[in-house]
This record gives structure tokens, C-alpha cells and sequence, in this order.
């Protein structure tokens, strides 16, 4: 669970091979962890700092979501000074659940980073 | 919401355009519903009776999960006589979200219906 022994700052993750669907689903289940993927998703690949991720909720709501997302498996957090870096893990989750993130961020609406005053459509909270 | 009008015994859903992918997530996001999508998915379209899952829950339970399943607009619910019974919505699914519900279904371990008595390998409850 913890590969801080092979690479400094990283933050304890699921090994690949132990991804659960339904806790995969679970995090993807909120629209604020929603869009945190798809910004990841369209960030091609390069780290994002937590607090780029400009979201209508509290700083220990954010945290928790990243926590909720990380746990999960879906995205890998590295400690970086005071920072928080963050990428998707698009190959391990391709490998245990193929087609899973790519039909989930195919489904979701536009994000752009700057209209986060309004939840993207489609992204409603309420069922 | 409601098509009583349209096809007596039918229970109230939610149209295919107006489907959340949040909502999808979140009935799908359960071992106990991730089960019966599966059952239902190798009925091939054949309607199932509630009754006919043996899920290791409570009655109540069980309604709980179907009543999730439905309003989220994974699952088809028609009341016939006393029973209630069910079909996947896979056309509306495939129409609104492309390619999540066969990636949900790949990403399943085999699930045979007389192997109620523990959880399918991947289907645990905790995250």
C-alpha cells in the first residue's frame, strides 16, 4: 500500500492490481471529484498542485475529495515541499477496468478552469 | 417522470435524455446493486422478478437497492400483479453515456446465481 520506500513524497495508494470497482465508482460519484478528473484528464498527463484546483467548497472538503480519490486508486498524490502534486492513474485504471475512465470522462460536460462559479451541467450534486 | 399514461405499471423514472452521470456512479457504486445490474445484464433483456435475487439482505434492503437502481435510471421497473419486475436500460444508458455501462460490466468478476452465499471476488463492501 505505501511505495514511499521507492519514491520519496509519495502518499499511500491502492497497488494496481487491487483497484475495487465499487470503490472506484464511489469516488467518481461527486461532481467536485468529477471535476478535479477531468481537470487531472485534461492536464495530458502533467502533475497538478491541489491548489490549482479552484473549487466552490472548503480546503478540508477539497482534501477530503483528493483523500476519497487517492484511496480509491484514481489518482496518485506526491508530497512536494508543502504541496500537493497530483496526477490520474490512467494506465492502472485502463489495465484493471478497461474503458472505465474513458467512457466516465466522455460522459462528462465541458469543464473549463475558469467557470467554476457554476457546477458544470450535468454535474448536479442531487439526484 | 411518470409514464403510468403511457404504460400501466410502469414505476416512475427519470426520461433517458435527463439521465446524471452523477446519479448513474452512485447506483453503481454498491456491491449489492453492481449484482443485480449483473444479473439482469445476463438475463438479456428478459424481465426479472425481485424475487427471483437471492441477495443476502433484508427485504426492505433489497427494495432499497432496486428503488436506487430505478431512480437513477439503471434499471426499468414494471409492477405485474404483486410482483415487481425489472430490465436493465441499456439502450437509454448506451445513448447517454456511451461505453460506461459494458465498461461496469466488464470490469465484474463472474457471477453466478447460486453463489449467494459470499461476495464476489471484487465486489467487496469496504473501500
Amino acid at each position: 500500500m505505501d511505495h514511499d520506500q521507492d519514491c520519496p513524497g509519495l502518499l499511500p495508494e491502492p497497488p494496481a492490481a487491487e483497484l475495487k470497482l465499487v470503490c472506484v465508482l464511489h469516488a467518481l460519484a461527486d461532481p467536485m471529484r468529477l471535476r478535479i478528473v477531468a481537470e487531472l484528464a485534461g492536464a495530458g498527463g502533467d502533475e497538478l498542485n491541489c491548489l490549482a484546483f479552484e473549487l466552490p467548497v472548503t480546503k478540508s472538503t477539497m482534501t477530503h475529495h483528493f483523500r476519497v480519490l487517492r484511496e480509491a486508486g484514481v489518482i496518485r498524490q506526491h508530497r512536494r515541499g508543502t504541496s500537493k502534486m497530483n496526477t490520474l492513474r490512467t494506465e492502472d485504471l485502463a489495465a484493471r477496468f478497461p474503458g472505465l475512465l474513458e467512457a466516465v470522462l466522455a460522459a462528462l460536460p465541458h469543464c473549463p478552469r475558469d467557470a467554476h462559479a457554476t457546477p458544470a451541467a450535468g454535474l448536479e450534486t442531487n439526484c
